[in-house]
C-alpha cells in the first residue's frame, strides 16, 4: 500500500510541532487494544493504562519536556503537543502521562534545584520512580493559597501534616495504586512563622501516610486518584523544592522572591504546561467526537423526501448547525493553541514578569473557552449520532465520560476566566494609581461619554458581503473585548467600601470579560491561517456564529441593528451549506489515527 | 420521632396525585441497596434491577395503568405519575419498569383487542411474562413508518422477518436477558399487499429469533438492551394486535380506519404515554440533581471577602446563575408535567382526533424541552460540585450518564419539536385550503404588513416593575409565539415546487416554533400556580430568564428596546438574590427521599 498522500489541511493543522504529532500517531497505532476501555472494568483498566504508559516510557515523549543535562530535550513546545495528542485516544492515558511527567516530573524540575534534578529527573522520565502532584485538598479546590496542610521545619526536618479531614489531599492522580512518592504542596512553617505554600518531595507508601482510593468516577477511571493525609511525617530539609524559597539547617527562610504572594503567584506560574496540555487534549477530543459525528452523519439517511430518496442526515440544516459552526470554532481553538503552546515555548523560563503573566492568563483563558467547547460539542455530537451515540462500543459514551472533568480540574474555568479579567484589568489599576483625582474623573466621564454617544450600528441591514469582510469582523471582537473591559473597570472603581458586594454584583460582567477577551485572540490566531479560500470560509463560519451567539449583545451596544443581526443568523445558514460538502475533508484533515475511529455504527455506512 | 411537617409547596408540586407522589416514596425508602449502582458492574447491576422490579410488582403500580376487569385500576394519570417519580432513583428501573408495563404492556392493552388482554394483561402485571417493544430498528429510528420488518400472511400464520442487517430492531430493553417476548412492529403484508406498520406480539426464545446483546452504554446499564433478528419465524394469526387493522383467516384485511397513514398515526398516537413518562422522569432526576447542587453550594465555602470570611458558593452571583433560573425552569416544567398528565387522564382513549393530536403535540414538545432541560441542568450541577461531583459515589454521574439518552429515545427531540410545529401549522393549512386565491393573496399581505409594522417596543428602558408584570411577560411569549408561527407558515407556502428545500431552509424557524410554544404553555402553568408570593418570584424568574436567554430574537423583532433586554438582565440577577436564601426551601420542597440525598459530599458540610 502507498502511504496516503497528506492533506494540506493536515499540514497546516499539524503545524510547527508537525513531526511530534507524526510521532505521536505512529506510536499509537502499536497500541493492541483500543476498545472502549471502560469495558475492561476499573482495576483492569487502571493496568492497561499503567502498561500504555511504560510503552511511552521508550518513546520520546518523557524526555522532551525535560533538561538535556539529564538526559532531556528541553523541547517544551514538543512536550505539551505530544500530551495534547495523546488526547486523541483513552483520555486515562493522557492524564496519567500528564501526571507523572507534567505535574510531578514538572515540579521537581521547575521548583526543585539541582539536588532534586540529579535525584530524580531520569528516573522520573523512565517511570522508575511513579509520583503525584499533591496540590489540591479536600476544603480548597481551586484557592490553593489556602491550603492548610503543613509543613513545620524541627530538628533538621519538615514534619508534614494534614491538621483535618478538609486537608486531605483530594483526586490526586496516581495516588490509589501506582505513585511511589507525592510532590506535596504545604504551609512552610520555620521559626513559628509562616511563609506561604511550599512544595516538597515525599514518600507516600510509609507510616504515617493514609491512602483511600476515590473509587469509581464518572470517567478517567484508568486513572488511579487516591486522598492522601499525612500523620506528621518527618522528610529532609532537602526534600524542599528550594528554586524560590529555601530553608536553612538552623531555620532560617530566605527566598529570592521577598513578598510571599508574588512568590506564591511565580511558583503557580512555573507550572502552566498542565493546564495547556488539557486544552491541547481538550481539543483533540473534540476533534475525534466531530469526526466520528460528521462520518455518521455523512452516510447515515433519515425520513423521506417528498417523492425522493431518504435525506441524508448531513444535508438537513438543523443537523449542519449542531456539528459545522462547532466543527469551526474546533479549527479556531487548535491555531490559537498551536500560538499559546509557541509563546510558551519560546518565552522560557526567565521572562519578564508581565510576558509571564500574559502568558498565564492566555493559558488560563483557552483551557476554559476550550473546555467547555468539548462538553458541549461532544455532548451534541452524542446526540447527532442517535441512540447509536449512547453505545460504549461507538466510543463517544466514554470520551463524554472522561472530558466531563476538563472544565472543573485544572483550575476551575469559572476561576479561571476571572483571573484573565483580573489581568485585563490590571493596566486600568495602575493608569488610576498614576493618575491625580482630577485626571481619574476626566478619565471617567469620556468613559461614560464614550458609552452614552450611540456609536452608528456596524451593520443596518441584509448587507451579505460586509459580513464577510475579515476586518469587520475582527473589529466587532475588538470593539466588544474593549468595550466589556472599559466598561468593567468602571464599575469596579466604585469597589471602595462594600469591595467583595461591587465585585460579586459585576461577576457576569467579569466572566463576559474574559471571555470577550479568548474569543479575540482565537479569532486572531484562526484569521492568520486563512489564506486557503476554504480555512477562510471556516473563519468566517467561527467568526459569524460567535457573532450570532453574542448578538444580544452586539445588539444592546449598538453595534449592529436588529435587521443586521438577523443578516448574521442568515449568513450562518449559508456558510452550513457551502461548507457541507467540505465537511468530511474538514474533520479527516485532524488525522486522528483511524484506530480510535473504528466504531461499528460507521461500518455499514462505508 | 415525629413526621415532619409537608412544606406547603411540596403540597403545590405533588398536585392531583398526591398520594401516589407519597405512596412512591414510601416504597422506595425500602430499597436496601441505594449507593450508586453502576458500582455493581453490568450483570449485578441487571439482577439488582430485575429483582426491585419484582419488588414493584408487589405494589400497586403496575395495576395503576390497566383496565379494571382485568385487577387494574384504569388510573392512567396515576400510572404515569408514579413512573415519573421512578426518576429519583435508579433510572434503570424506571426505564425497565417503563418498557415493562409502559410500553410492552402499554401496547398490548392499547392495540390488542380482548383476546390479548385476557390472555397476556395479568401475566404482565405480576411480571409473570417478561416482554419487550420491538419498534426501533437500526437504519429508522425516528422514521417508524418506513420501518422494514416484514410480517407476511400466508397459510393462516404471519411470518416475521428481518430482511437485512439495517432492518434489526435496536436498543431493545429486556431483550438481552429478561424478556421473553416482544411487542414486535413489522409491515403488515397480506395478499400480496402492504397496509403498513402492525403489532405482533412474538416470542423471542424460540429458534429463528437472534438476540445479540447491545453490551455497556453510556449509563442505563442496568437494562439489558438487545438487538433482535428474525429469521421467518412463525406466529399465529391471533398474534396481531388487531385494535386497529385485522386480517380474517382468508387473507382478507380490514380496519375501521380506512388511511393506512391516519391509521399509522392514530396507533402511534395511544402509545404517548412513554413519552410522557420520560418527561415525569426526566424532570425528577433534574429535581434531584439540583437537591444535590444546591445543598452543596449551600454549604460550600471558597475564596475569602477581602478582610472576612470563605465565601459560601451560592452566594457567588455566578454562581447563583448556574443554578437559580434553571430550578425556576424546573418549577414550570414540573407543572406544566402535572397539566398534561391531568389532560391525558381526562382525555380517555375515544377523545376527538382533534384534541388528541393537540395532546399529543403537547407531550412531544414538553417531552423535547424537558430532557434537554434535564441535560444541561445535571451537567452544570456536576460542574457546579467541581471535583466532588465527578465522583460516582456523590451520584451526580450516574445521573448525568442515565439521563443522557433521553434527549433521543422515545423520540429524537429534534424530531419532536418539528412535529409540534407541524400541529401549529396545521390550523393555517386549513384555512388556506378554504380559501381563494384573492383571500390568500389578502391574508400574505396582511401578516407581512403585520411584521413591517414595527411594533411599539413593549420594554423601552429600565422600568424595573413591568418587568414583573404577569400580564406583560405573558404577552411576550404569546406574541413571540404568534409572530414565529405566522411567519413560518408564510416562508412554508412558497414550498410548491421546491418542498424540501423550503422546509430545510426553515428547519431553525421550525424548531423555533415548537420551542417558542412550548415555553408559552409551560408559562401559563406556572402563572397558574403562582399566588403564593414565593411562587411568583420564581415564576417571575422562570419568565425573565427565558426571556433573557431569547432576548436577541426579541430585541430584532422589536418587542425589546436594547435598554429595556438589559433591564431584563439586571431583573435576572436581582431575582437570582432574592431569591438566594430561599434556594434550599425550593429543592428541599421536590422530597427526594433522603436516601437518594446520601451523598458523602453533603455529610461534611452539614
Amino acid at each position: 500500500m502507498s502511504e496516503p498522500q497528506t492533506d494540506p489541511l493536515t499540514t497546516v493543522l499539524d503545524g510547527r510541532w508537525a513531526e511530534i504529532r507524526q510521532a505521536a500517531r505512529a506510536h499509537v497505532a502499536d497500541f493492541a487494544d483500543v476498545r472502549a476501555p471502560g469495558d475492561l472494568g476499573i482495576e483492569a483498566h487502571r493496568a492497561q493504562v499503567l502498561e500504555q504508559l511504560q510503552s511511552l516510557a521508550k518513546t520520546d515523549l518523557p524526555a522532551l519536556g525535560f533538561d538535556a543535562q539529564y538526559g532531556g530535550k528541553a523541547d517544551v513546545g514538543g512536550a505539551v503537543t505530544a500530551f495534547g495528542m495523546l488526547g486523541f485516544g483513552d483520555l486515562s492515558l493522557m492524564v496519567k502521562a500528564g501526571v507523572q511527567w507534567g505535574l510531578f516530573g514538572g515540579a521537581v524540575q521547575l521548583l526543585g534545584t539541582a539536588r532534586h534534578h540529579e535525584r530524580y529527573l531520569r528516573q522520573i522520565m523512565s517511570l522508575d520512580l511513579l509520583g503525584c502532584f499533591a496540590m489540591t485538598e479536600h476544603g480548597h479546590g481551586s484557592d490553593v493559597q489556602h491550603l492548610r496542610t503543613t509543613a513545620t521545619y524541627e530538628d533538621g526536618s519538615f514534619v508534614i501534616n494534614t491538621p483535618d479531614a478538609s486537608a486531605k489531599k483530594e483526586y490526586i492522580g496516581n495516588a490509589a495504586r501506582d505513585g511511589e512518592m507525592a510532590v506535596v504542596f504545604a504551609q512552610l512553617i520555620t521559626g513559628g512563622e509562616s511563609r506561604g505554600v511550599h512544595a516538597f518531595v515525599v514518600p507516600i507508601r510509609v507510616p504515617g501516610v493514609t491512602i483511600e482510593d476515590c473509587g469509581r468516577k464518572a470517567g478517567l477511571n484508568g486513572v488511579d486518584n487516591g486522598r492522601l493525609s499525612f500523620d506528621h511525617v518527618r522528610v529532609p530539609r532537602e526534600a524542599l523544592l528550594n528554586r524560590f524559597g529555601d530553608v536553612a539547617g538552623d531555620g532560617t527562610y530566605s527566598s529570592p522572591i521577598e513578598s510571599d504572594n508574588r512568590r506564591f503567584f511565580t511558583m503557580l506560574g512555573t507550572l502552566i504546561r498542565g493546564r495547556v496540555s488539557v486544552a491541547g487534549s481538550a481539543g483533540a477530543a473534540t476533534e475525534r467526537a466531530l469526526t466520528l459525528a460528521v462520518r455518521y452523519a455523512e452516510g447515515r439517511r433519515q425520513f423521506f423526501k417528498p417523492g425522493g430518496d431518504e435525506v441524508v442526515l448531513l444535508d438537513y440544516l438543523a443537523h449542519q448547525r449542531k456539528l459545522l459552526p462547532a466543527l469551526a470554532k474546533s479549527y479556531g481553538l487548535h491555531f490559537a493553541q498551536e500560538d499559546l503552546v509557541g509563546k510558551l515555548n519560546d518565552l522560557g523560563s526567565d521572562a519578564p514578569e508581565e510576558e509571564q503573566r500574559e502568558l498565564e492568563a492566555r493559558a488560563a483563558g483557552l483551557k476554559a473557552v476550550a473546555t467547555w467547547h468539548a462538553t458541549s460539542t461532544i455532548q451534541t455530537a452524542r446526540e447527532a449520532c442517535g441512540g447509536a451515540g449512547y453505545l460504549a462500543e461507538n466510543l463517544l459514551a466514554d470520551l463524554k465520560a472522561d472530558t466531563d472533568v476538563f472544565t472543573t480540574f485544572e483550575g476551575d474555568n469559572t476561576v479561571l476566566l476571572q483571573l484573565v479579567a483580573k489581568g485585563l484589568l490590571t493596566s486600568y489599576k495602575e493608569y488610576f494609581e498614576e493618575l491625580s483625582p482630577v485626571a481619574v474623573a476626566r478619565f471617567v466621564v469620556e468613559q461614560f461619554v464614550d458609552s452614552v454617544r450611540e456609536k452608528a450600528p456596524m451593520l443596518r441591514g441584509a448587507d451579505a458581503d460586509a459580513l464577510l469582510d475579515c476586518d469587520w469582523q475582527r473589529k466587532m471582537f475588538e470593539e466588544r473585548e474593549e468595550h466589556v473591559i472599559d466598561s468593567l473597570a468602571r464599575r469596579l472603581r466604585k469597589a471602595g467600601e462594600a469591595p467583595f458586594d461591587t465585585f460579586n454584583a459585576a461577576q457576569d460582567h467579569v466572566l463576559r470579560a474574559g471571555r470577550a477577551h479568548v474569543e479575540r485572540l482565537v479569532l486572531e490566531s484562526f484569521a492568520a491561517r486563512a489564506d486557503d479560500p476554504l480555512l477562510s470560509k471556516v473563519c468566517d463560519l467561527y467568526a459569524l456564529s460567535s457573532i450570532e451567539a453574542d448578538r444580544a449583545w452586539f445588539m444592546e451596544h449598538g453595534r449592529l441593528t436588529p435587521s443586521g443581526s438577523k443578516a448574521v443568523t442568515a449568513a450562518v445558514n449559508k456558510l452550513c451549506a457551502e461548507l457541507r460538502p467540505d465537511a468530511r475533508r474538514l474533520v479527516d484533515a485532524f488525522a486522528v489515527p483511524e484506530q480510535f475511529l473504528a466504531a461499528p455504527m460507521l461500518d455499514e455506512l462505508a
